[in-house]
């Protein structure tokens, strides 16, 4: 099965307590494309300026990346710039340009609309609605968003999260979207606004799956040494919808292995600056994290030893 | 075998956002022995005034809590006043009266002094040292501490954990105690200083294990409806140190269990105020919310349907 991605494509400039990049190979969809390639044919949506690196172009391309879907803009790319303190848990934004993404209005190429799963990454909502008008009745849609669009864009994105099967955001995002403290309530009220699974990034703390009758809760591999955590989210999600895309199946024993491997692919994302340490990732390396996770949450059964 | 818990008894008022008590049981060796009583038999060591009401010896000796250890002296029982914001995340503590705490010194009685187990609650850690003074050779040493020893008796804390076995703190905690913001670093940092087990209390993300060679992560119970976290860590310790005593075992499988059973115990706590959710609670439902655990981690080996 085939992931059409559509999100950002940027030069990121990071700086973090173990150093400093500039410039480098950064974005949701690129994040996102480059986790899911490990496991299913991606196609891409993006826009990029004239000055985009070649050797980036060259290195998705390698990746087998699909990138019809990459518009080619008169201008600069999209640029970002930012920082973590030393607990590595906030990223404060220095500085953004966002350049040709400004005006980005996602095409999707005729060889991409039967795409069967969709991930509309962190974008205005009404672009991810503009992508849905125009894909034919993928089995998957998934979506990320962020607290910027829920509190000014709300209705667009409820519409958007009224279409989807898949909302995958951070736990903060669920509870400010939800106006509701407690995290189960919260996940209960948005599955009533659409959505058959909640899927809540927490970090460090790994993740959460909310469906109507059951939960799962997954933690983060124990890393310690982190040294950028930019692009976390997008690669869990690349690795989640990857995983699934390749399985073909989506029933709920399927989605707790695809948020396993998301969370593989984000642990190894975080020990390298942009998805560099992607770029030497093997398939044995992840299988043998996947590994180190079951080894990491399982206990015996009540009655084991009796 | 048999366990030894030193610790505080009090009477609580407490504030949260679903209501409000007066004067209700509490202290953390109050908790942790209700829970543990579930699995073995408890020998406990605190102070309490003239003024503790009757009901509740009746209570705890009713748990089958052995109350030798139990000093009364002249004068009052220590009493907190707290509160609850909206997230349950931070108590506040409006008051707090020492009263007979103030000049505890505990005293084991000889009967206690083999237990096999021994819990030290959070206490000065020049009282914990001194209970260590008078047993003999227990099997299992757990204690438990705050900030506030961090931060001003240092130095006892670092005897004391020099001579234990298993530490059960916050991961605040952790990170203060060992100069260190992550927690894999801080974690081993600490096992440095004697311990063979750190667990890891992480409250609504649940509690994780840290030993030399292996790290086990375990989510918390998914509460829709809390009523009051007032000593849901100190349950955790007595359902974890409970079932240990009950099995007599410590190798890492039953360790990884005791975990369980701890967050299981510390669920049904918060339930309801003081420790009242314990005392109609009954054995085949510990069972059922083991089996829930079991169900909100499970995910299959990555070559199952191959």
């Amino acid at each position: 099965m085939k992931i059409l991605v559509v999100g950002s494509v940027a030069l990121d400039s990071i700086e973090t307590p173990t150093g400093k990049v500039e410039e480098v190979l950064g974005g949701s969809a690129i994040y996102f494309s480059v986790a899911a390639s490990f496991f299913a044919d991606v196609n891409l949506v993006g826009v990029i300026g004239k000055d985009f690196p070649e050797e980036h172009i060259k290195f998705l391309k390698e990746r087998k990346i699909d990138l019809k879907g990459l518009q080619k803009e008169e201008g600069k790319t999209f640029r970002w710039v930012g920082k973590y303190e030393h607990d590595f848990n906030n990223a404060y934004t220095l500085d953004t340009q966002l350049n040709v993404f400004n005006h980005f209005n996602p095409t999707i190429p005729d060889q991409y609309r039967r795409s069967e799963l969709v991930f509309l990454a962190n974008i205005d909502p009404e672009l991810q609605l503009r992508v849905l008008n125009q894909v034919q009745q993928p089995q998957i849609i998934a979506c990320d968003t962020m607290n910027f669009w829920i509190e000014n864009k709300l209705s667009a994105l409820k519409e958007t999260i009224k279409l989807i099967d898949i909302l995958i955001i951070n736990e903060g995002e669920v509870k400010e979207l939800a106006k509701e403290t407690n995290l189960i309530k919260a996940s209960r009220a948005i599955l009533s606004l659409g959505p058959k699974t909640l899927i809540i990034k927490q970090g460090s703390y790994g993740a959460m799956m909310v469906k109507e009758t059951s939960i799962f809760s997954a933690p983060a591999y124990p890393l310690e040494n982190i040294v950028d955590p930019t692009g976390a989210g997008d690669t869990f999600a690349g690795g989640f919808m990857g995983y699934l895309a390749n399985s073909g199946s989506f029933q709920e024993k399927e989605l707790r292995k695809a948020i396993i491997f998301g969370s593989v692919m984000a642990s190894f994302t975080v020990e390298q600056f942009s998805i560099d340490r992607l770029r030497s990732l093997t398939f044995p390396e992840i299988e043998n994290r996947y590994g180190v996770f079951k080894k990491l949450t399982y206990f015996d059964d009540i009655k084991n030893d009796q």
